[in-house]
């Protein structure tokens, strides 16, 4: 069994300069809903494969390059990382103590927009090979990066990067973007993610907006057709009414209860952090609770808008109105199918008016939690948290791990940097310099564990 | 029977004079929305009021003052007339061909905001006055004028004013603040408007909007809660389905019925003008169409707003929910009855959660078609516009008359310079000579013919 000291010493010993890179990093506004920063970012990261002897190669997407870098091991075995070098916008920018674009420590902690989503998951594990390299002059096994650009806008054109690169990635295991501890400092390892498909309806039904006391009598009304349509959608038992949603719904298994009974109880911290009073179905919390939140489909209206929306009043019958819609789905659900019973579903009910533009997504995408890579993660956190790593077989997100499950066929595991206060996507993101260290340390011990 | 030769001449030869001081008032931006110019708006209409030997007085109401004028004449009978000096606001300047605070001559027509609606009404009856004191030397009844400056924004402070006011402005009978021709050269009598009860509903689920992937499954959805409250109001059958909320609806009277069916035919213009391809409950046209325009109450969305309303996806799960909806009331629904009905309503429904915001409003007011000024106004019409005046029993739109018919208690008709491009309310708003001069000659005669 390998010792780790002198990986851990060198990790305690070179936090500075890792901090300094990873700073470097957070200096460019990489935001790829605003277009900023992106061909820099993708070069600055590509430098750094590049300075760990990496083969880089910054490659076309059709939007932000992705950055692709391989270096070969002592094992014929292959870990590919999954990254993202864009950030979400920093606005609104004055709810920051210090510049976004200007990492800032402060009591034990670095602020900076993208220094926890997803630079420092990034540099971490960059970090993590300086100290393999410097101790073993070697890595324990094939290591590629697959960093991209746009997983903050959806990650519009990786799947169909990834099926037409499947030679170039090909791999056996795979650690994902993101990972790190609970509010307990337990580590956490989150497996599947919800897949999604998000719409927008919309309606018209005149040249213009009219004045209500001229047309609210005959004239049909935008805003009334939206809110009828929608309300065919779902009721208020939460069950989505368009038929045959449910066919092919894979339900937990006995395993996925099993996992998530072991999960702490999450319901006061919901309530307490976003200010609900309830949750749906009558649930109060409980492995119930849990099982609800990640294992049902949902019908979640995002957006709504139509006609005056100003203070006070304007006597205005819309001509327009549209919903944004995401529908998250659980596994063997696919985009095409919830596509197609939307359709059916709104023309059956007398809304062939409505029309569907469909905004992206992907399907859901799961791993075994009984992989035995897996196992092998699980247990290199112990010494490293001083607790046993926890299973959650599944979390409400959705991301693009349905494209590397379905193209390169290898389980994913998270691994990393974050906890719950890091504020991804917030203003004030920061991340916790001991959890750096850990996540970098768990990363050593993931390589040379699985390499070796 | 007086003959009008002298009047009319004078009409004619002293349009200049009329058409500056009507350019004049348009030079002051009177925008009650935008709370500019209503003093000295209000002041201007004292001043050219004062003029004419009239006895003015600003009087406060809480908002914009009232211009109150009297001057005696001739009998003992009281005429009322009733205008505003406020107007809507310019914008979108840049679709307006001219200055919209600069009165400019164009082929016939002068274009500014405000021309038409209200003040060419009012400096119109300015310039009749003008005729009949120039020939006459008194005016043949005593008149009164009462001119607001809130109509615009529901003239929220006027009937309030009417009731603490009702001995300073008792009159036999009211000649509101607009009239003129429709598409078809004809006179028209607008004799009733719709009530209007305006609300803005709101829910409020959570204390911040969440991750959809978070809280899909297990958050309540505010725009949900919206949706599914709206839906029981009104269903795709247009039946308002708040209980007992047709019970005091008063139906129209065979009068009605007889005086729509004179009407001249909407339907193809409706569908032209705005775009629409079909009209509510199957109704294709005819005496049916408008007498479901007018004479059933509604429930119209004006507005809807929840969530992520911008370009693209955003996944959030909104905390907030909000829609404005106009009630328009028909004879003998209560402002206070729908408010009563709606709250009850929705806490049967399980929607106590949803808040209901009074906005603003009032009751319908109606005429009697066969009330005798009814009649002298019409007949006077016949000989200016060389056709007979038609009836048209009730507008759909609403306004402060109920307040009027109310404390005064008097009969109410219109009599004025628009037509149907005028533009009012839009960019381009204007107003034609002729018939800013036939408005004048009308109201010579309602004049002459009431007085004396």
């Amino acid at each position: 069994m390998t010792v780790y000291k002198d990986y851990d010493n060198y990790l305690t010993e070179h936090l500075d300069a890792s901090i300094a890179e990873l700073s470097a990093l957070c200096a460019i506004p990489s935001v790829a809903a605003q277009n900023t920063g992106l061909d820099e970012g993708a070069a600055l990261v590509g430098e750094m494969l590049a300075a760990r002897g990496f083969e880089v190669e910054i490659l076309p997407t059709g939007g932000s390059p992705v950055v692709y870098a391989e270096r070969k091991g002592k094992s014929d075995k292959t870990l590919l990382f999954y990254n993202h070098y864009d950030v979400q916008p920093a606005e609104p920018l004055e709810l920051w103590d210090s510049p976004p674009w200007e990492a800032t420590l402060r009591d034990g902690k670095l602020y900076a927009r993208g220094v926890s989503d997803d630079k420092g998951h990034l540099t971490s594990r960059l970090f993590a090979i300086d100290a393999i390299l410097e101790a073993d002059g070697e890595l324990p096994c094939n290591v590629k990066f697959l960093v991209e650009g746009e997983e903050e806008i959806g990650s519009v054109h990786l799947p169909e990067f990834i099926a037409a690169n499947t030679e170039k990635l090909a791999a056996d295991v795979c650690v994902w973007e993101f990972g790190g501890v609970d509010h307990r400092e337990a580590p956490m390892q989150h497996l599947g993610l919800r897949g999604i498909c998000y719409v927008e309806l919309s309606v018209e039904t005149a040249s213009t907006d009219v004045h209500s006391g001229l047309g609210g009598s005959i004239f049909p009304n935008a805003a009334w057709r939206l809110v009828w349509a929608l309300n065919t959608l779902k009721g208020e038992d939460e069950r989505i009414r368009i038929p045959g949603y449910y066919d092919n719904v894979a339900p937990p298994t006995e395993r996925d209860i099993e996992l998530i009974a072991a999960l702490p109880e999450v319901a006061d911290e919901y309530k307490q952090r976003y200010g609900v009073d309830h949750f749906l179905k009558g649930t109060t919390g409980g492995t119930e609770l849990q099982i609800q939140q990640v294992f049902e489909p949902t019908c979640t209206i995002c957006g709504l808008t139509s006609g005056y929306q100003g203070p006070g009043s304007k006597t205005v019958l819309p001509a327009k109105a549209s919903a944004k819609v995401d529908f998250r789905l659980v596994p063997n659900q696919t985009i095409e199918e919830v596509l197609t019973k939307l359709r059916a579903h709104l023309d059956a009910e007398g809304f062939e008016d409505i029309q569907i533009e469909f905004m992206g997504g992907g399907p859901a995408g799961r791993t075994d939690p009984d992989d035995p890579f897996v196992q092998l993660v699980v247990d290199a956190a112990t010494e490293v948290y001083g607790m046993p790593m926890q299973i959650d077989p599944m979390v409400g997100g959705s991301g693009p791990n349905a494209a590397f499950l379905q193209y390169l066929k290898l389980p994913i595991v998270s691994a990393g940097v974050g906890y719950p206060g890091a504020g991804a996507h917030a203003p004030n993101e920061n991340m916790r310099l001991d959890l750096y260290v850990k996540g970098a340390q768990h990363i050593v011990r993931i390589l040379k564990e699985y390499g070796e």
